[in-house]
C-alpha cells in the first residue's frame, strides 16, 4: 500500500515555514503499518496541484494532500480538486452551522469569504473541522484509491487525521502488523545509554529493532516489531522491555505517548494532595506545564515566581542575611522556598527552584546551568544540585522536566 | 529561473526526522532571488532516485539533492546519480585525505566503508567535504542545468552551499531580486482581514503578492515582490506598505524575523520601567514567555501564579465578597489583580490575568474561553475582556500574545 503526501503552499517554498505535518502524517500512519514513500511540496498554483494530482494517483493508493484551504485568494485547493474530480461546489449546511458556531463562540462576525467555506464538493465526504473554519474532503475513487484534502493548519490537519482519516484507513487496509514501544528515559546522555545498553541490543530477538530519539536531557529508546504475526512480535518487544528493566529501570519515566505531567497530576489526584511552586530560573515554565493539563486547578494551588531577590525576600520569607551568606543559587535559599511555599500558599507539597539559567551570571563555583531543585512536604524536604549545561532554554527546560519527574518518584517511593 | 530539492531519506518518510534542510536551502535561494518551486522527499531507493532526477531535469533548471552519501549499505545516491550520468567512479586522492584527516583529527581508525567515501564519479566537480566524510557532487548538464548532491548531514549541507553552491548560482543566474515583508497581525481572524484588505490588494503595484499565514490568534500577512529592478521593488513594498497603515495599523505588532517578548523587553529597559505579573487562567506561561529571553531579571521582578482562589485572596488583596459579587473571572477581580501586584511585587508595571481556559468551567454568561486581562501602572489600570474560543491550549497562548502585544501599545501610547 504506497502512501504519497503533498503539501501545499508557498510558505514552505520560500523557507519561511517548516513542514512538520509530513512527518507528523507520516509517524501516525506508521503505527498503523502504513508506510510514506513520497512526499511533495509544491505551490498554491492549479498547474501544480493538478499536475502532481495526477502523478499520485498513478503510482500511489493513497493521498493526503494538505495546505490551500484557506478562505483568501490564495488558496485554491477545493477549487482544484473538484475540478479533478468532475464536480461542482454546493452548498453544506452542517458545515455552515459549524463556520457560524466557530464565529459565534468568539463573538465575531462571519463574512463572505467564510460562508464560502461551506461550499463542498459535491461528490466527497466532508469531515468537519470543530477548531477552524475549512473542513477537509474525503475521496474513494472507484479504482479503489483513497484521496483526502486538509487544511494546512497543524491542528486542523491532526484533528481530520485522528478523528476520520486513521480510522477508515485502518479498516481498509490490515497488512503486515508495526508495533512500536516507545520507553521515555531522563538523564543519561545517549553515548552512554547506548553504551550501557550495548549488550542488551546484542541479545534482543531479531525482529526488534532499536533506535534511540534524544532530546534535551530526555531521550526516548523506540523498540519496532514488524511482522505478520501479532502475538510473536508483541512477545519479542516484552522480552526486550523485561531485559531493560535491570539495566535502567531508574532512569525510565514513562511510556509511549503518555504524557508525563498528566500522569503526575493523575498521582496527586488520587493521593488527594496539593501542590504549589516557587520558581526563580524557570520563570514560570513550571506552572505552565502543570496548568496546561485540562484539571490541574483540583491540586494545582499556585505558584510564585520569584525571579528578583526581593521577591524571595517579601514572599517566601527568604532574609538578606541567608542570601549574603550562601548566595540565591543555594541548598539553603532553596529548601527555605520550598518550605515558604507550602506554608504560604497552603498546600500539602511544594517544588521550589534557584538556579543560573544563563546566557550570565555564572561563577566559577556556579557556572551557568547550576540549579538547586527543592522537593517539601509538610514533614520533610529534600534538594538536589544539577548542571543542566550553557543553554538558556534547555536549562529552563531540564529544570521543569527533573522537578516534576522526581516529584513522582519521590511520592511513588512515599520519599516526601 | 526553477528550482528543484530532492531530499532522500527513510528516515524522513518514517516521520523520525524533520526535513529542515529544504526549508534552509529555499530561504537562502531566496535571498540571491532564486526561488524553489518543487520540493520531494523519497527513499534510498534505486528507482525512485533515478525516476524522481529525471522529472525534476525535465521542468526544473537546477536540481539540489540532499541525503544518501553516507558510507553504510542504504546509501546508494552516489552510484545512482554515477549510473545516470553515465559515468564511473574513480579514486580522488584529494577526498581521501580529507577522510583521513577528519579520522586522525578524531583518532579514529579508517575503515573500508571510509575509504570507499574516496571514489568519486570521474565527470563530476567535487565540492569538499571539511565538516564530514563524504563529498558533494556537482555537474553542469550540456542544456545548461545545474545538478549537486550533498550530504543530508545539516553542518555537511550547508557548508557545501555556503561555500560553493550559492556563489556558483550567484554568479550564473544575475536574474530576479525577490524581497520579501512579512507584517505581524494580531487578533483579527484571516477572513475578516481579507475583507479589510480587500480594496487594499486590488491596488497595491502589480509586482507584489499577498499571502496570508495565520496561527492561533496571530496572522503574518508576506508581501512579495520578484523582479529585476531592485529599487523598483523595495518602493513597490514601501508603497504597498503604507496603504496598510491607515486600515489596520492598530493590529500591526511586527516586521519580519523580529522576536515580540524580546522587543517588549527593549521597551521596558530603554524606558527603566519594571513588570510583574499576576495570572490565573495562563498559569505561568506569560512569566514564561519573558523569561525565556535572556536578560529578563533586569526589568522582570517575578509573578504570582493565583491559580487557586485563595492566592488571589492571600496574596493579592481579593476578597471574598469581591469574588462572590463579580466571580473570578471579572473586571473587578482582574483589576484588584494586577493593582495589587504593583504594590506586593513593588514593579512600575504589572499585567493580570482571569479567564476559563477550559475545557470545564464555562457558564452561559461566561464561556470557556472568556479572559479578563488588566495592565497597570502606578497611575492607572486599563482592562479588557476577550474570548479565545474553547481550545485549552490556544487559551494560553492567545491570553499571553494579548496581554504582552496590547502592554507594549499601552506603553508606546503613553497610555499607562
Amino acid at each position: 500500500m504506497i502512501v504519497e503526501i503533498i503539501t501545499i503552499g508557498d510558505e514552505i517554498l520560500i523557507g519561511q515555514v517548516v513542514d512538520t505535518n509530513s512527518s507528523w502524517i507520516a509517524k501516525e500512519l506508521n503505527n498503523i503499518g502504513l508506510s510514506v514513500k513520497y512526499i511533495n511540496t509544491i505551490s498554491d498554483s492549479e498547474k501544480d496541484i493538478l499536475d502532481s494530482t495526477k502523478t499520485a494517483l498513478k503510482r500511489s493508493d493513497i493521498l493526503l494532500i494538505t495546505g490551500g484551504l484557506g478562505p483568501t485568494r490564495d488558496d485554491i485547493t477545493k477549487k482544484c480538486l473538484t475540478h479533478y474530480f468532475n464536480s461542482k461546489l454546493v452548498f453544506d449546511k452542517t458545515v455552515f452551522c459549524d463556520i457560524e458556531k466557530y464565529f459565534t463562540r468568539r463573538n465575531r462576525p462571519i463574512n463572505q469569504l467564510n460562508r464560502d467555506q461551506a461550499l463542498v464538493p459535491e461528490n466527497a465526504k466532508i469531515i468537519r473541522n470543530p477548531v477552524g473554519t475549512a473542513p477537509s474532503m474525503l475521496w474513494l475513487t472507484s479504482n479503489n484509491k483513497v484521496i483526502v484534502s486538509m487544511p494546512g493548519v497543524p491542528d486542523e490537519m491532526k484533528h481530520a487525521m485522528s478523528s476520520e482519516v486513521i480510522p477508515l484507513l485502518k479498516k481498509r487496509y490490515r497488512g503486515n502488523h508495526v508495533i512500536h514501544k516507545t520507553v521515555h528515559i531522563f538523564n543519561i546522555p545517549e553515548a552512554e545509554l547506548a553504551e550501557m545498553l550495548s549488550q542488551w541490543e546484542d541479545n534482543i530477538p531479531e525482529i526488534i529493532k532499536v533506535a534511540y530519539l534524544p532530546s534535551a536531557g530526555k531521550l526516548r529508546l523506540r523498540l519496532t516489531g514488524v511482522g505478520s504475526n501479532k502475538a510473536t512480535i508483541t512477545n519479542a518487544i516484552e522480552k526486550a522491555l523485561n531485559g531493560l528493566y535491570p539495566i535502567i529501570g531508574d532512569y525510565i519515566y514513562g511510556f509511549d505517548d503518555e504524557d508525563f505531567t498528566q500522569s503526575l497530576l493523575n498521582l496527586l489526584i488520587n493521593n488527594n494532595v496539593t501542590l504549589s511552586c516557587a520558581e526563580s530560573c524557570s520563570g514560570g515554565y513550571i506552572s505552565h506545564k502543570i496548568t496546561s493539563i485540562p484539571g490541574a486547578s483540583s491540586v494545582f494551588k499556585g505558584g510564585i515566581v520569584a525571579y528578583s531577590d526581593s521577591l524571595k525576600i517579601n514572599l517566601l520569607n527568604v532574609t538578606k542575611e541567608i542570601l549574603e551568606a550562601n548566595g540565591a543559587v543555594s541548598k539553603e535559599v532553596v529548601e527555605l522556598m520550598a518550605t515558604s511555599c507550602i506554608e504560604k500558599l497552603n498546600s500539602d507539597l511544594s517544588i521550589a527552584v534557584s538556579g543560573i539559567a544563563g546566557p550570565s551570571g555564572g561563577t566559577e563555583e556556579k557556572p551557568v546551568g547550576t540549579v538547586w531543585i527543592a522537593w517539601a512536604s509538610k514533614k520533610r524536604v529534600i534538594s538536589k544540585k544539577f548542571l543542566f549545561g550553557a543553554q538558556r532554554d534547555r536549562v529552563i527546560l531540564r529544570t521543569a522536566d527533573a522537578a516534576l519527574i522526581l516529584l513522582k518518584q519521590f511520592i511513588e517511593n512515599n520519599k516526601l
